[in-house]
């Protein structure tokens, strides 16, 4: 157990039984579990940005039986009371905000101790610890379970150079969890974070979005529901053409750069708004960050060129140019949705962790069959999600009828 | 040669001309098949529906060598002008508005005693012809393209069942085809084509959109767009789910029923609308489909129940109940979009033809050494044609550094 | 009677059946009139956009007991087989599709030989006349409404001249007028008529709107719901802060010259895109007015200029520029929605035609005692509107109860 | 002078600074009033909502030569932080977050102490002071501004009482304020402070919008925006279509009760959500107000009737309900979007104040020669404030020619 402050746990689980409240989902499944205990006497780790939310998630767990040893993912999405609220519930937690690089993969590495059956990576750093320093922690591991776009690009790149020890499913891929975390959950929580943040309109203002993957157009659609006119960079010229398509601009980054009040990078790429782009950039401008690392805005070198820093308010720093231009850099180019604002909205989350609680299962009950490699959800699985949330929803949806299944199936 | 009316040539070709203005991808391709005559000597039977954009798909194909036999691909379609135009500049074109399913059939057989090389079918009429009636037509294909996800789904069945001959390539699962084509053509066309037959307003109204596949998505955003309100309805629960998320009521059929001004059905399944329904509508309903075939809504049904068959406007057929109520049919259940309208956008249709021509190229140069099945369209042809339509629309997009592409593949 | 085909009659009866069965408002006023005789043994001159909607307006006159004379507003809106279906329901009508400026003049001369009591303008023509040439046939009238904002501003000016000799009621400044006609009357049909005219895309095409007043938001708002891109051009500078708010680009026309696909002009005014603009413009753009008069875009000077001119489509001609680039132009400038289209929706038109048959019943019942003057309509007449149509779409709302009536008028 | 704790001071200066780095137009406006002092001498009095955007009015006035007295309009709505900061640049306050009713009363009366010769006030709390027990103290004033439609409503109501005893501006009701800051101020603050207080999705909801006035439009607009099913209640019908006609379904508070997952009011009347109300919502919604005072959601009912009171997160109690149901209130139903968010964004505040800039200095310097009564801001000045924002914003517009301006003025 390593935690900041035990004493916060009270505000923790208040936060927890409101999350709880909004997650229908997850609650019956959580159910299933306490009925079925399908974790029973089973050891899971499971690395995700420490709130509310993910805290129920290890509960659910929990419920079926797992001993549950929890860290964070990134040093600034991990809220110290929610993990000393989670850790008084029964959890092993290990997580800090603002911790340094050396102390988070301490952390990290405390819940691998455990040797766990299964766990739940996000953003692949926890597959990175097994494959290497770690290695002797995971002796007893059958299968994973990754959250991220960014955790399962690495993955199939791991796997492609046949250094992949373990079967993991790509959670992020299921449809219940990219098609609404990804858009939706990342759409509202980056434009409500900036507009939290900053204070400032984005109705009639330009929002430069970096990347038009499931993420962009999530932020996209969101800034221009807000008002906002929106341009897209892209490096992949189909999604560029999709993204006229939807009513944006697309141009170069470089093109962008003059134009823009916000800039939004969700790439999971690095280097994507560098020196030469924030010296086209507009006094004022607003840079932010909502893909998984801190390297797309090249904050580095933005600070090394300033000739002051503003700290202007709670997670904005302003870099004063030689020029006099200061551009505004959010949560310290960290993912703006969890560093400076509230994270995913709790909804969203609960068909995301429907996904990972019914995927851990399936890893635990199948992984020992699966030879390592990358793996998808089962379809019957996502369709069996999607049947819960439509329920807690009240709605209902048509039926095949036995002579529509066979045309569909004619020729 | 099988015209309703060679006269009427001249203005088919200044449709023809119109249309190609604005399709500046294939315009460029057409040069390049020009100065490469990919096709030349080759044989090429194209089913399609007969119009201004489609003749230029075959004018590009005889640009690079083709001899090209034509015909329609749905009997409310073909638009006669073009057809006589089409033919006047060196196609043999069998093709005539409105005629009869047995002289449907008499034009795509005409179509086909060519023995073309290889062939371009939309829906699967031809496929169907060449594994039944037509079969020693068929001798010398050595591939063909399909242009429909109705035409695909039965291509899966049949090879499915061991009965598929060629190797045949989706054209319409190419993302520069279905992303754009099934969404943003469907879309525009659908809601123009209700606008112009009816001169109702749409704005306040409620469309019910049954479908939430591409094509659905595409019209219930449009319609949407124009201020309607949107039902959807569906049997996938994450799709349903979708709808949701992106601003839509979702119900059942019979939910809707009573609810809807507007029905639009776009699933490629039959019986979508029925009897049952009929009954719960309201007096006044517009009910029109935009899905391949004229079976989603039963207006057989409909006209044996019906007291009075009123000609209401041109596409337009109005069928009163015995309470009174009247429920009105666009283009009597066919693509309301082709049949009642113009069809799709030009620029639209630019991009989806891109892909049949490099795509029937491909399976002319590549089909020989293919196993009977069903293909994507290789994702550097997708590109390709992506890159033009930017260049055609003057926008540029980044591209990847070599530091970003080690990055991309690293873990 | 002047028409150009009374044989096209029955042709024009089943327009204006297909027109009243989706207008409850009017019907519902129609059966009041026919039960009260408001109109009985007076006359009125009806100069109107001579189609199936404007007919349900003359019979609702007729059955409230009036002798009506309809003429009509534009040479190309007239549909001839629905002024010949009118005329066989007993309205004295005298228009013609396509007439020449001598011919326009006589129609409106002949529907004013009747010496009116009261009058329904739509431009302002018949007052011209009226106060003109053909002053001696107005000697009865007590009254009149006037439909557009271009109608109302002429007014205002001649009343501040001293000139105005009648009472009349600005239909057009109406809420249940000018709130819904020219917003969204106005935005679908002119998208609907540009699509349909030209068969182009308008998802991911630049649209350049011209005047942001009621019809200009319509237009955009459409426009910008089929996935355009909208420029727009003002000349008041709160109303160009209001469209960047709304999410749309704002700039000068010599700025939105290149970059607009289309081009609609909603101004009002005159000389909106002139020779300067044209020779900036894009090879294929279109160009198209839904203002009142045809003198928005100065199709006179291109028509000039042109080295070549095209006949394109029904609708669209196209003149070549010695340079290369062909402009198209819809309609010949002329309302494009009118002209190239359906003219506005049905259930639009039921709202301001209840404006208008109320606001006529008005006049005639208050018009004696009303100095020469340009007057509203009460607001209870609009409420009253309102209401019947909210009753029509079935849809309750709150009344205030006696506390909050207090409270709103309580300091 | 009395704050909270005048040590928050520096925290206060850059939340100040933030904001004035946003605000170009006010800053245009200073640097005008540092040249020219015209409120050299005078004693302003300005209640407003005390934060850093308000400060830099605050400022601005100031730097006009204006001894300021500042007191804040809301108890909730006071940021100590900032009230400390303004103290320490030379303007006394008179304001605390979270005051009684009659500390509130006792911070305003202080700000009055000075005799003001002119007065900002906001909702109408300095008017009723001064024409009541504070009457004393107005012995000087010349005129004075109201912010807020709520304000404007109960001068109008006075005034038609006879009892009003200066000219007071309506500052709200100038374009370039209530079109802006009602309708994209409100909009985007209100949603922005949901999301943040709830961290519940938006997307997919059913929000419930009381009121389609400026506020309600906004409010309505932004929720739709980010993906939720909007629904109005109204009072007027003609407005009631306009929400249809927007894309809202409309119907009775009664009727939306059982379907709202949020409930926001911004009617600027009270009892809009009561008793009967609760009574049918579902477990877990959400109710906030974004109109003037904390009476439109009847809060004092659901307190009395609750089995229990749950403090759930900052800002938001839970009711617990006889049957198990939670609602949930949100800043006890006082302005949602101050009391538990941001306020406005800073730019759309910068149109605003300049608004009340402008307007005061108007009112100082015409207000002698002005009878008692409510007046609107000269039109003049609301395009002099365009323009300056348009500059700021880069953009240009253009200019009506002298043949234009005449055949505008043409009949």
């Amino acid at each position: 157990m390593l935690l900041r402050d035990p004493s916060l746990a009270e505000a923790g689980i208040r936060k927890i039984r409101w999350a709880k409240r909004y997650m229908p989902v997850l609650n019956e499944l959580e159910r299933v579990f306490e009925a079925e205990r399908p974790f029973k006497g089973r050891v899971v780790t499971v690395a995700v940005h420490l709130e509310a939310k993910t805290a129920c998630l290890c509960l659910a767990l929990k419920a079926g039986g797992a001993e549950v040893h929890a860290t964070g993912t990134n040093p600034l999405s991990t809220q110290d009371d929610v993990a000393a609220g989670l850790a008084s519930m029964g959890v092993d937690v290990n997580a800090m905000y603002g911790c340094t690089p050396e102390e988070y993969t301490d952390q990290l590495t405390r819940a691998l101790k455990c040797r766990p059956h299964i766990f739940l990576d996000d953003g692949g750093d926890i597959v990175e610890l097994l494959h290497g320093p770690c290695a002797q922690y995971g002796d007893r591991v059958v299968g994973a379970t990754e959250e991220t776009t960014t955790g399962v690009t690495r993955l199939h790149a791991r796997h492609a150079a046949g250094l992949l020890k373990y079967p993991v499913m790509a959670a992020n891929d299921a449809k219940m969890k990219h098609l609404f975390d990804n858009r939706y959950g990342t759409g509202q929580s980056t434009v409500a974070a900036i507009m939290h943040a900053t204070n400032l309109q984005m109705t009639g203002k330009t929002v430069v979005v970096a990347g038009y993957g499931w993420c962009g157009r999530g932020v996209a659609s969101r800034a221009a529901g807000l008002g906002a006119h929106v341009i897209v960079t892209e490096i992949d010229p189909v999604k560029a053409i999709e993204a006229v398509m939807d009513g944006y601009r697309v141009m170069t980054m470089e093109q962008a750069s003059p134009l823009g009040d916000f800039f939004i990078t969700v790439t999971g790429n690095r280097d994507v708004i560098t020196k030469p782009h924030f010296d086209l950039m507009k006094d004022g401008a607003v840079l932010c960050n909502a893909g998984h690392f801190d390297i797309e805005v090249d904050v580095k070198a933005l600070r090394e060129t300033a000739v002051e820093t503003i700290d202007q308010r709670p997670d904005i720093v302003g870099y004063a140019q030689g020029d006099g231009r200061v551009l505004n850099v959010l949560a310290e180019g960290r993912l703006v949705n969890l560093a400076a604002g509230q994270g995913h909205p709790v909804e969203i989350m609960d068909m995301t962790f429907a996904v990972q609680a019914l995927g851990l299962r399936y890893m635990l009950e199948n992984g020992p069959g699966m030879a390592p490699g990358v793996y998808d959800l089962p379809g019957e699985i996502d369709d069996q999600i999607a049947r819960f949330k439509l329920g807690a929803m009240g709605l209902g949806i048509d039926e095949l009828t036995e002579a529509q299944r066979k045309y569909m199936a004619s020729y």
